[in-house]
């Protein structure tokens, strides 16, 4: 019988257990936390989750996408909470078009049953990858309990995200591996907003909210029971910090002033604030993706910045590409991770490259009229013009254009608007006018 | 007394154990090798290197400079090889000035001795850093035997290379930790081109010779004993890579076309082909270089390609530079290191980027008309208005500007000749004319 090691049980391994089950591989994964279905949330773990077009495609190849539609709470788009409480809803693309807040629990537990019920997939927690060889394909572990094992297989699957163990001790050997983790400057905290007493929902429960303040930021997703997941985005270091929060009178002034509506609905903030600790954001290259028997998918390939909502779905969209090369290749895995590497590669600079983007443009461009003024009028363009144009936003989150290609496109397209609002006067009082398109449709020729 | 561990004896570590010594502090050096000046040179190092300003100024602050000046051959000019063995010299820079060809070995050699010398410097051989300490300044090491020590001080150092343990054991576990470490395509590969039966050169002595052949080069550097330390770099991979040079025929072949003039001094190539290793060229980056008691020096915090030929300048400004802040700050090593990381890693960064640069020159341009009449300009420019222009790599080379300045400057200068070059018809016949000599008086206003 065919047989797979995957090293990792999170989100892309279970996933990807489920394809190579089907593919008809014995599937063995190594998990070194505990059954996430039978113990609690691994605390300060982002629990929930924004999947969009990629993700759902490589869920419903498999036939699991309608098990996580059950669980999944569509976004329509993002709802603005201004200093004054005022709302602004900004849709995330065409009516209909929605991102979907997932719990990351929730989806994997279900991931896990799903590989589990096909018979052929064994997964063993609390199972530490402590050295690998990547050449013969065995994975060598060490269980909680201080055991030694080891597991060989035909492949080798490591989507045992960022900090991966594969890579540490396996790639990170070889001589000339790129790597490369660069932090920024901000870190996040987390925080629940609990539902109402009567379990209804404190906020609009279809968005995502934001409470944009410049340098830092607040967001919150709704969670099927009423509750918010949201998260504090700021600077670790200087004026508005994470280190000028560090007692209860600081934080509760701190929200009071910066988030008022925010702190009407949870004033008890300040005793909440510990909760969830205080983690770091980073961005993690390497190259290359493969070697010998043993690929790297997902965070453990790519880790980025979770500014776009793309880190999930880029790890699903991994799966695909791994699966439709197995098809082309007929399972030729030395063929499938050459190409793999080659192909995919681009696409992980890609949704990096796209995050860090966002990361600064939530940071520094949200609140810029100009900024939103050429969102406005690309929106306007593109809805006249979809063969021509489809905005950033769209190409990543709603199709399968890979992500280097949508972060090219993206670029060539801020080129044009900018140069097209700095040519033409006022262009605030004409933005949908005959002249705004004709300079636009001048520039794309 | 005061005391401090470097980890490391190369040339950084043991220059600085100088340093330390000449300010009174009892200096402890673990060194995982053994006594250079008792073993062969570690094979495959790179065994002499080009001393230049930067490198003069660190030696004569502690008065060892003459030292190695008797050892030190300069090397006023690049003598390029063509493919028909004709020679072109062209000056590093006005008259008298030079870069200075060492030995590795040798001026490591005297460096220990000097610093021994001083009493106060015990060096540990065969000692390996397994752990440390940051915080407080605590190194644990492995003898050969399996011993295990630990050596506490006031201060660490960390100056092995551009594989540092201190780094990998401790600054690479801290959370929010910068680093990469990025191989460029290119390997190398020693060659030793024995002197004459008489003991004499067999090229001309005082010359860096430069066998430069587009997307690869050889290069020799002059030993006292009259051989040349050569070395050939090219791309691992692809049509004329070493992977295409895995025969004495094809190894042969390669040298007898490309160069002929080399070949037919040492027609034995293909014999001495394996003598050195293949080996890789990275550029590796980090930050922050110091936490706690503990700071990197050298190729330990910013190793770089050699196409510079600054890696131990740059290592010996280090000492320059934590010197001056060592008397600015009072020994206070809080705000020496503080102060050192954040003033230098500019330069860090400017002395890879500068490297990277010529990395490209070397490769795409050395033997391109318009980069040669461009640095022509450049040269009859400069020597007119030296308060205005100095090439860049007279900045790098010859002068104590910074890195990053001079990184910032050359790429000011590079897009004046840019803009100069394409706006002057004909400029390659009146290259040294008013009219080219007032656009650039011009641009630079």
């Amino acid at each position: 019988m065919k047989t797979a090691t995957i090293v990792g049980a999170g989100l892309v391994g279970s996933l990807w257990a489920v394809y190579l089950s089907k593919a008809g591989y014995k599937v063995t994964i190594v998990e070194r936390r505990p059954d996430i279905r039978k113990a609690e949330i691994s605390a300060g773990k982002s629990i929930n989750l924004a999947l969009s077009t990629r993700g759902w495609k490589a869920l419903d190849t498999v036939g699991v996408g309608d098990e996580i539609r059950k669980i999944a709470i569509p976004m329509l788009g993002r709802m603005m909470h201004d200093l004054q409480g005022n709302l602004t809803f900004q849709p995330y693309g065409k009516e209909g078009q929605a991102i979907y807040s997932v719990s990351r629990g929730g989806v994997n537990a279900k991931m896990m049953d799903i590989a589990e019920r096909n018979g052929n997939t064994q997964i063993f927690y609390n199972e530490k990858c402590i050295d690998i060889d990547l050449e013969n394909g065995i994975v060598y572990t060490e269980t909680k309990t201080g055991e030694k094992k080891q597991h060989q297989s035909d492949v080798v699957f490591a989507a045992d995200g960022a900090f991966s163990a594969v890579r540490y001790n396996g790639m990170q050997k070889l001589d000339r591996f790129n790597y490369s983790q660069n932090y920024i400057e901000d870190g996040y905290r987390e925080i629940l907003l609990p539902a109402n007493a009567d379990g209804s929902y404190k906020l609009e429960k279809n968005a995502l909210h934001i409470w944009p303040r410049g340098r830092f930021m607040l967001i919150a997703l709704p969670n099927e029971d009423g509750s918010f997941t949201c998260t504090l985005f700021m600077p670790f270091k200087g004026k508005n910090s994470f280190e000028t929060l560090t007692t209860k009178a600081a934080v509760n002034t701190f929200f009071k002033t910066t988030f008022p509506d925010f702190y009407a609905m949870m004033p008890n903030i300040a005793d909440a604030w510990e909760d969830h600790p205080l983690s770091s954001l980073a961005i993690i290259r390497c190259y290359p993706w493969t070697y010998g028997k043993t690929a790297l998918m997902g965070d453990a390939a790519h880790a980025t910045v979770p500014f776009y909502g793309q880190g999930m779905n880029c790890g699903f969209e991994d799966c695909s590409v791994m699966w439709d090369l197995m098809q082309k290749h007929n399972e030729n895995w030395k063929k499938v991770f050459e190409e793999y590497q080659i192909m995919r590669k681009p696409d992980g600079d890609g949704v990096q490259d796209l995050s860090l983007h966002n990361y600064h443009v939530m940071r520094d461009y949200v609140a810029d009229p100009k900024f939103l003024l050429q969102k406005k009028i690309e929106a306007h363009f593109s809805e006249k013009h979809l063969d021509k144009w489809m905005p950033l936003y769209s190409q990543v989150t709603f199709s399968h254009i890979r992500y280097s290609e949508a972060w090219k496109k993206g670029q060539i397209q801020d080129a044009i608007m900018k140069k097209v609002m700095a040519e033409i006067d006022n262009i605030e009082d004409k933005w949908n006018s005959q002249e705004v398109e004709s300079a636009i449709l001048k520039e794309l020729e």
